[in-house]
């Protein structure tokens, strides 16, 4: 292999692409090897993480499978290569070279880092697969099977709405019927979908600052206007905030602050719903991590102290099953419902059919439950073993933050390095740590220089080392 | 069984509210029979059409099983019934009677008809579930298994859409790369992602009138004014209309209009590129229903004489496959490619993983174009054997509108009587058709009464009594 690497791209990019482009012309051919990492890395010069990153990013997009001791091997595309080609060149024929350009240089880099402490991702091996290849059988076997040739009730399936209201009713105290549920394709769409009750022209929404910046681009996309109130100095100021904002909704994750891992204090719940109460307003309250708290036991849901119906409850099967399933729902207290189904009578569900029915039978059959401890387990133990690297090599250099509950913790170092430079040097021994910046709407005097440090895909075995390798970036062996 | 019946609400749905509470508060148990139809039909004194409509609507919510020879049978919803009516009871604590009475009565009534003449549903077994459950089970046992542990390319599966490019290509001379493709959950879902690339204070959508009213809706979610352009008497008028709007975005069905069935005519293609380069305005072409044209070869997409790139193409997995699966696809320009990308950049895909790998591995495997092949002989039999049924049955009371193609006729009576009354009429005789006034926009003086009779979720051998029943409806004996 040969490649002329441009100085503005990322060289694992340049030769990810350069494969690519080479499986799909067909010089690589299914079944073929790709050369060993270590010679490839000093044919072209470069690191050999610089490859590694290439080839994982190869074997993610599928065309290329890694097995333990063979290496990496093209995979068979079943593709027509000829039929392919073809379409490419006729393809090319319908843009410039400029267009061309430009459709291809845009393809989102994918970061893979050898010890990735990202936020939201899961371990490869956390999704249940038996069962639920097992399930999708059943369900595709069963009386019902004909939902699969329907639209679907715009709300989602009923009697899996019924079991989540059960589960929500025990675990968090929530209290509704299975009629105010709506299934949803992820938080953004929820969000979005919610917000067709309130008018952008009239309405504003307060946030917590910093907060989670996927909810806030949804309120940007359906165009309102966001009043951010701080959070990061104490529940009183945010309250304060608040009352200040004139908002009529206000987005809150009161089990664990997103990103700072606080809980609402009870004081300032019972504050936040007369808020709503006098003003008029709603609580759109996202109780996205609620299953994962290691020292106590899980606060309940600031719906089950609702009593006069201004919260809008929210919830996801990303953080404990697989964010792939892009499955949430939100719970509408009645007037809200009414205006709802007024507004999307003629709307249909988004959610497929397929995950929505054997994620019931997940849940009636009880795997729900055990799923939820066993990786409850598995994410304390990977909490202890995070917190206890970060103290033993790391100890005297950081300031922490975490609260025994969530995914991920805070950094910060003490000599005043911005975050963009703590980052781009872990990065260069392969960690990915990342910047908290993007969760703040404001750049506010008072904004903390953390680093988020999350272990929700991170393998046990790697946190240890990972942890070292985060100490050779940032303060050398 | 004992019903107060209340004058304001369909009486299927009051016997169906009774059998749901009494099955989930245990008084019917799993594996008890309901009452048979004609008996309950006469101890309750009303018409077996409406007891029957009930119990369809059970069967479908996954209630109860209806197996030929052994009636309705209560299924075992694996719910532990005694926490269930425990949560029940401390929900109704939560909400006071008035509430509980706003929750209860917007459960959205769905329409069950003996002769169900819809359009959109597909036929009960239309749903390939063998080689959906074998394609879930590889899927889930392949080297690509963790991609259910992470959040996808917010583009969707590459290799779905490169199989979907080159598809497009064959059957639509759709020019364009994988890298322009963005899997999307449903065509509404879709429309809203791309009007983020549209600004609601200044630009404006035009639409045929009448047209698909779920873009109408996606539009008005994202608050855009519309401005309709008769497509009904011809189109000439259609452009000159599009030409005064002053649209910076135009939403069409060149291949088949919806509801009319038209064809855009090439002159008229020509001219509507003409005007989206002229205006640096855009064109979404909604290729929705493609695949069925009974009387000769499809008609190429816009997309493929679209030299100046103005042009957006859409398509959908729900008229061929499965409206349940919520897929969808949209094919950007490259600058507007370019605008998304940057705009969604920190957004994830909204279709499950799980979807987009096993619909890639069926394409792969050559099982879509046997699909698309089979469906479409099985709509031309419909389409021959409705059509021949009207002209016998209905032939010099009504004009049927219709083109050889899709998936619906329209029917006009010759007396006047409105659609509202020729719909009720028929649903007393359990037909289901359809209004088509949620068409239109505007209440244009020049609307045409037309009546939709879709042919795709009815059985061929329920079509001529169906259309017989309609007769009788209509006309009397």
């Amino acid at each position: 292999m040969d490649i002329k690497f441009i100085d503005t791209k990322a060289l694992y990019l340049q030769i990810y692409e350069q494969f690519r482009r080479e499986i799909l012309e067909g010089v690589y051919t299914a079944g073929q090897r790709l050369p060993p990492i270590r010679k490839l890395a000093s044919d072209l010069g470069v690191a050999r993480n610089t490859v590694e990153a290439a080839y994982r990013q190869l074997v993610q997009e599928g065309f290329v499978s890694s097995r333990t001791g063979s290496g990496y091997t093209v995979e068979d595309l079943n593709l027509n290569e000829e039929l392919f080609s073809k379409s490419v060149d006729e393809s090319i024929g319908a843009y410039s070279a400029h267009e061309r350009q430009l459709i291809m240089s845009m393809q989102k880099p994918v970061c893979t880092y050898t010890y990735d402490f990202n936020y939201g991702n899961l371990e490869e091996d956390a999704f249940p697969s038996e069962v639920w290849r097992k399930l999708t059988s059943d369900a595709l076997h069963s009386f019902e099977a004909g939902g699969a040739s329907r639209y679907d009730d715009h709300q989602g399936d009923y009697l899996l709405r019924l079991n989540l209201v059960n589960h929500l009713r025990k675990s968090r105290g929530v209290r509704c019927f299975p009629e105010q549920v709506i299934i949803q394709a992820g938080t953004p769409a929820a969000i979005q979908s919610v917000m067709q009750l309130f008018d952008p022209a009239i309405d504003t929404v307060a946030m917590e600052e910093p907060g989670y910046q996927g909810a806030r681009l949804a309120f940007e996309q359906c165009r309102f206007k966001i009043t951010p109130c701080p959070i990061f100095h104490g529940s009183s100021l945010f309250i304060r905030s608040l009352a200040r904002s004139g908002a009529r909704l206000c987005f809150v994750t009161p089990s664990n602050q997103f990103p700072t891992g606080a809980i609402l204090p009870m004081q300032a719940r019972l504050q936040l719903l007369e808020w709503a109460r006098v003003n008029e307003a709603y609580i759109l309250e996202d109780d996205y991590c609620h299953e994962f708290r290691y020292s106590a036991h899980p606060v309940p849901s600031l719906q089950s102290l609702d009593t006069h119906h201004r919260v809008i409850y929210m919830g996801t099967f990303s953080t404990t099953f697989s964010p792939a399933l892009r499955m949430s729902y939100v719970i509408l207290p009645p007037e809200l419902l009414g205006q709802w189904k007024e507004h999307f009578q003629l709307a249909h569900s988004s959610v497929p059919w397929f995950t929505q029915v054997v994620m019931r039978r997940f849940i009636e059959q009880g795997h729900w439950e055990k799923l939820v401890r066993r990786a409850l387990m598995r994410n304390k133990q990977k909490y202890e073993t995070l917190i206890a690297a970060l103290q033993t090599y790391l100890g005297d250099k950081i300031a922490l933050t975490e609260n025994g509950a969530g995914l991920h913790v805070l950094v910060q170092t003490k000599d005043g390095r911005s975050q963009e430079e703590l980052v781009e040097l872990a990065g260069e021994q392969s960690v990915g740590v990342y910047e908290t910046n993007r969760y703040w709407i404001s750049s506010h005097p008072l904004k903390a220089n953390h680093i988020l440090v999350g272990f929700s895909s991170i393998k046990k075995a790697d946190i240890e080392p990972g942890v070292q390798a985060l100490k050779r970036a940032w303060f050398g062996e």
